[in-house]
């Protein structure tokens, strides 16, 4: 499995805010993050960088 | 290995811009994308959305 975990970023900080991600998708004015689990969250945010190796979606304010 | 395809999706349609994409990344008015072997590429647009577990980056334009 290919799964990724979100992290918010802001002002150099980064905040898990869902592991095991699989779907990532615009959704009115944020994003809606889905994971591998069915669980759902919106964020206020958009995608601002992958590093997929790392398993890592980065997240920023919208 | 977590890696993902990166398409380029416009009008309905989507076009594989790069494989094995590991980093994506913010870079003035695009993004760039990096693989895991090294390959860099500039697009201009943003990341759209995400199909993980499907090993999929959609980007759509700026």
């Amino acid at each position: 499995m290919c799964e990724a975990n979100a992290y918010f970023t802001q002002n150099g900080t980064q905040t898990l805010i869902m592991e095991a991600v699989d779907k990532v998708e615009p959704d009115e004015d944020g994003i809606r993050l889905v994971s591998i689990f069915g669980e759902q969250k919106f964020v206020k945010g958009h995608i601002h960088s992958l590093s997929l190796v790392d398993h890592k979606v980065f997240i920023a304010p919208a």
